[in-house]
């Protein structure tokens, strides 16, 4: 089949890659729409130490599994596959089983191929108005969702969001119907102007020559940035006592000040994934839209290209896997 | 007056230090004993760029201030000056006050001295009951009952204190007055023979030489080693969607792989104060015993040249400051 696969130096389209087979319980999935996510980026540069087809964020179609009432839905799936048979996922804490793969990221093929395999206690079936490049999003949205649904914080409360990718526009989705006033700094004026035109109420501001004489602070900081320098400008800018949820993941280690964790007793929330059916929710109603953000729809032998080139921006991009 | 003094290289005891004046609502306080803190080694290696008179942790005899009846009463004191005149305040959270100074940590002038000041809103009347030596602990008590304070967590779950310093032995004090089962990394032998005698349930390990084989995790970490290493091995051992407690400040930055803290979906608490009515209690009921974990009763001009020796392990000594 078609597809990308990394072989930990190079993102290549590939044309003669195997067909995955299902293991059982199972599901083989037609992938339409695939997202490119920042962290498969990361696994360009070394990131989890991944070989193989990448991708976790997708909308697909189910071809064949056990229970046959599912074959023909249209499905995205949670990214963690765990054993169901430890003390951790007999505590329902399955995205942390010790024993976990994880779809595209650790040792389990991801979905930028024709087809992808997921157990099929993993998929959520998509409701029938949804578009397919919508569903493309139901995982980053999730991911977003998390940092109300870990530990929710006052709508009243001034949030700071750092860092203009795909997650912050989501992010900063979920705030804006949670009435919360949010403020972001990022880096790029191109995507600082479609938060702008989206998100009209936002306070935008620009971090490309460091903080400045900006000495704001913020009772809550989310650090989306995903890149090592965001996590000290969160503690620049977070309220004593405050909360900062941390999201990015980066292949390499952080120095930080810690003391100021410490002194002025900040909270840190490191999250990952997040809740799925209220990301399908908001999507389904169109609540939150992401396409504003999207650079362009784009085939698996682009997407190659754009994973190889490390230099540039990261942009959001869809691949159409299947039509 | 007789007491140590921090030129910002060398900590001197001299017998020529001006009796501190106090202000509009200070009272001046004769002190009686001080605690020589792993913070004040942290000072002489330069931590908050303090010089003046180091200490915070006293118990003492008000000599002068404004309100009549205090003279004469034994007292400690909440060591964070506070404005309480600005929104911080405002909001009850004094110990964040932007402008606020710091007994012995950060422009003001602290205990280990015959004479100090701090405000009389401060202070804290102490019960008869309790022993002077005592009086000295109930400012690091207060830091340890903070981690039970701040987010208080299930007394049956089991928690890990890394280091084995004296706020580790006041931690322990307090978890095991509430039922946790606690397990201690340390490095010292003498210090954990302590720790054993004062705690037999207690389960000790050394870490001299690494973590080694020992993969156990916990849902409870409390990082109070004073060390950069005790970040990265609470994470060593902390259980995905753990709660971090992170008590250690110190001279200098942290190098960490924080993708563990995002992708186990750790919550770090940074704590540094604590309550003080609760310290007063354990201490004057007896149920929280610092004595088996002091090294000495000392004089200001020993205690100057302990703080001068950087180059030994810390060590809990008492200064007699005034007989």
């Amino acid at each position: 089949m078609k597809g990308i696969h990394f072989d930990g130096t190079t993102m290549r389209y590939r044309t003669d890659l195997p067909e995955p087979v299902r293991t059982a319980g199972e599901a083989l999935i037609r992938v339409r729409y695939a997202g490119v996510c920042r962290t498969d980026r990361e696994i360009a540069r070394g990131y989890m130490r991944f070989t193989g087809i990448p991708g976790h964020e997708f909308i697909g179609t189910v071809v064949e599994t056990d229970d046959p009432s599912l074959v023909g839905a249209s499905v995205t799936g949670d990214i963690n596959l765990a054993c169901h048979d430890c003390p951790t996922c007999a505590q329902g804490r399955y995205h942390h089983c010790p024993t976990r793969t994880t779809l595209g990221i650790f040792r389990k093929d991801g979905v930028m191929a024709e087809y992808a395999t997921l157990p099929a206690r993993n998929l959520y079936v998509l409701p029938e108005g949804l578009s397919p490049v919508h569903g493309a999003f139901i995982e980053p949205l999730a991911a977003a969702l998390e940092i109300v649904s870990v530990r929710p914080f006052a709508p009243e409360l001034s949030v700071l969001v750092i860092g203009d990718g795909i997650l912050s526009y989501l992010i900063v989705g979920v705030l804006s119907l949670r009435g919360n006033a949010v403020t972001l700094i990022g880096k790029h004026d191109d995507k600082m102007r479609i938060f702008g035109e989206r998100y009209p109420r936002i306070s935008l501001r620009s971090h490309r020559d460091g903080v400045g004489d900006d000495r704001s602070r913020f009772p809550v900081v989310v650090e989306a940035s995903g890149t090592p320098g965001g996590f000290s400008l969160a503690l620049d800018h977070i309220e004593p006592l405050g909360t900062l949820f941390a999201k990015s993941t980066f292949a390499g280690a952080l120095t930080v000040d810690f003391n100021r964790v410490v002194v002025d007793e900040i909270t840190v929330i490191g999250t990952r994934c997040g809740p799925f059916a209220p990301a399908i929710e908001l999507l389904a109603q169109g609540l939150v839209d992401p396409l504003p953000f999207v650079e362009a729809v784009i085939s698996l032998e682009e997407a190659a290209r754009v994973l190889s080139d490390l230099s540039g921006t990261y942009k959001k991009y869809v691949v159409e896997c299947t039509r």
